[in-house]
């Protein structure tokens, strides 16, 4: 029999509680090591996304490791976005015309626990919390950790190490500072921060607000969202920009100043939030930024993974669900092996074809999450785009199967990529803008008509774009 | 009278010694710190680009410090590219149309050193050597070097600090690590390096092949290239994958293989290079990457300029010229605000309007480099692409003031900057290459005809590519 390969797994979040489920699951033994307390032991700290959205591909990687029925028990469905306009009316635009489709509000802390949780059922499974990872030497396979409570450093030396430790990940870093090999990497921040703010329940225990959607109030240049929470409450996120603009994360600096620019824009809002001051002024202002690097892996040692290889702004509520869609892609990689990886050659290889294979998507996903802040904050309160949104419903709801809006492609979609959805998604909204900027669609027209103008001149775009430079 | 301002610039190489020559000539007490020895002492090492390309924007800034006429002195004109095909047969491909437009064939060595020696005419810049700078405290204005003699480690604190310290910049590095704002940042490598190799002159001290042009063995994945040097001597240059291909870097491992890859492909080269395996065995691969950032400042403390704000693949020759032109836009803004700035303030404030002008135009022959490579490796040898050349030469020949190539508006036209001659250059490339392959032009057609119709179709394009997304 061969000697039982052993993992070790840097961050025990959402991307490396479910790697060691899946790990033990397919009989490795695997040790995770988290910078953070047991966060099911220790209230979460405040300020760092409390819920998320979960759909279908993080749902798919919940089925991947058994647990997709427990998983529901912890979600909101969110139909679609309910849309606030400055002068407090709702209009509801869902998210898909096909109702089997939508999104779900999770509780980052719950969701994490119970996959750490189903993990250690595993025997095979250890995880060890307050181990902060210093470093990786990724020629000797040996990470430098310390421990938080004693300071004291100590080294772990397994077959192989996975770093599923985040945007800011430590193994990454040793990447980039040991220049021994060529490193391409790149963090790209936008000007507008975030800040978690909250609306409380009701004194029963109720929502303050239509519970089954994604608030948005859009202004254009700025937006606040609110996300349901089991408990009643709501997980509201502000996103300003740092400097530009009358009212900035610059300026808002005393209670006066964030009343009025909450009176002035956001005045349901407002009224829902007596706590506005104290969330605003205790919770931190947080960067959104994009990380993508290559290689991921350094020959069959090491292997980045989530948002350690890959993190995206929040906007298209995928950074999530593409780190558990890295677990069902490496997953499948495994079962592609003619036999187990037994030996760093193996590994190697199973790690470049991961790497080939989720790339491009995980790219794509980055660059979607960017414009998709543009469609949230300005784009949805726009005529045409309302038009667009509104024929896409309609072909959704009456040709399921012919039609998928590019919010359903990379949101719904679990059988193609990221990449594919990204550019059939665009070539479909350039198409239907430019058939209605141009007059050539009229949306009362019969709906199969639309239906094949939309899927030719898509098929135009696509096909022109595949051609691309004749030379 | 106001207290002078002093500068202390990190880096003697091309970039610093010319900002340091030129704020010197603006009234700055200048101080300058350079890892290496004095070039002009000790021979420069092998293996870094030992010559480089000199062209009108590098001249613009020269005639700006007043030292056109020494560094022409130091120029081997190149008047194009020496095309060598498999069988040694050579074509001459003009730069340009117009005659007074060539490239020009510099030793990096004598240039610095003149550069050097210029600043060092005034009496108050003061250039150190053997000192490496370790890191920058850009909040305090505070930079800490080591003597490489003595291990002992300094800070210097002056008004303000410009790092001209190349790609890899330690005060980039600060800026990077501190985390102290948000710090866009950027590398990208190809998966091509180069190796600098020699022709030797003849035995009267004559060159081996035409002295007046740079020498271009294309070979579709991978070249090489030979510029002059005024002792005869060319630099040769292999560029070429690390892994991929039939012969790479990595499987190149012995004289008979090196002598085998020479001999299929670079015959006529290879009998002028007796030298060959000892050059190929003593000289280092090097790597060719991409770097961008942003903020290229920290208030009005300190500054990034040249390759460490942006460094280049080497392939639109374009590299010390740009770094030479970020020093005259530098001086452009110093010309333009209302007084000389005397607080941070006002340092900031030039700055900030430095990195507006310059900014869009470094990443632009950031992009227009790495598209440079395909097109020498590759296009050169390309039917249409010579057909394309052919006719933009008859073009600047016939038309001078009305057509620039997108080579010419890189190269020779310092009026306008990198990214309009890339808008507009890409633009003309793909409107000849459209109108080659769709056969609407006829090369043999009447050239004032072929003009218009170019410029047509140019800002046809150039229209559409404005215009962009309607939405």
């Amino acid at each position: 029999m061969k000697k039982q390969q052993h993992i070790l797994v840097i961050g025990a979040g959402l991307c490396g509680s479910l790697l060691a489920l899946r790990m033990a699951q397919r009989g490795y033994k695997v040790t995770v090591y988290e910078m953070r307390p047991d966060l099911r032991k220790v209230a979460i700290s405040a300020g760092r996304s409390i819920n998320l959205a979960l759909s279908a591909r993080g749902f798919k990687a919940m089925k991947l490791a058994g647990i997709e029925a427990k998983v529901r028990q912890l979600c909101i469905p969110m139909h679609g976005r309910m849309l606030h306009d400055i002068d407090g009316n709702m209009t509801m635009a869902p998210y898909s015309g096909r109702d089997d489709e939508y999104i779900n509000s999770i509780s980052r802390g719950l969701l994490n626990g119970l996959l750490m949780d189903e993990a250690e059922r595993y025997e095979d499974v250890h995880i060890n919390f307050n181990a902060t990872c210093l470093s990786v030497d990724f020629e000797t396979t040996t990470a430098l950790f310390k421990d938080n409570s004693t300071n004291r450093e100590f080294t772990i030396t397994p077959d192989l190490i996975i770093a599923a430790d985040g945007a800011g990940s430590a193994m990454r870093r040793s990447y980039f500072l040991n220049k021994k090999f060529l490193f391409d990497f790149s963090q790209e921040w936008l000007s507008h921060g975030y800040k978690e703010l909250s609306f409380h329940p009701t004194k029963d225990g109720g929502y303050k607000t239509y519970k089954n959607a994604l608030h948005i109030w859009a202004r254009d240049s700025f937006m606040l969202i609110a996300l349901p929470n089991l408990d009643g409450s709501f997980t509201v996120t502000l996103f300003l920009s740092y400097t530009e603009g009358e009212y900035n994360f610059g300026n808002l600096t005393t209670p006066e100043k964030v009343t009025e620019f909450f009176q002035i824009y956001f005045k349901d809002a407002l009224a829902l939030m007596p706590n506005l001051i104290d969330d605003f002024f205790t919770n931190p202002t947080s960067p959104l930024g994009t990380i993508k690097c290559a290689p991921w892996y350094h020959k069959g040692h090491t292997l980045l993974m989530g948002d350690a290889a890959h993190a995206v702004v929040p906007f298209y509520g995928q950074g999530m669900n593409a780190a558990f869609e890295d677990v069902l892609i490496f997953d499948r990689v495994l079962d592609g092996q003619q036999h187990p990886p037994a030996t760093k050659h193996d590994w190697e290889l199973v790690f470049k074809t991961y790497e080939r294979s989720r790339k491009k998507d995980a790219d794509a996903i980055a660059d979607l999450s960017i414009d998709n802040f543009d469609e949230m904050k300005d784009h949805v309160n726009n005529v045409m785009f309302r038009q667009k949104r509104d024929l896409e419903m309609a072909l959704e709801k009456n040709f399921p199967k012919a039609y998928a809006s590019k919010y359903s492609l990379v949101t719904f979609n679990a059988e193609i990529g990221y990449r594919e959805a990204m550019l059939r998604g665009r070539a479909q909204d350039q198409a239907i803008l430019n058939l209605l900027v141009n007059k050539k669609i009229d949306i009362n027209d019969h709906l199969k008509t639309n239906l094949d103008k939309v899927i030719k001149a898509t098929n135009d775009i696509l096909k022109k774009d595949s051609k691309g430079n004749e030379f």
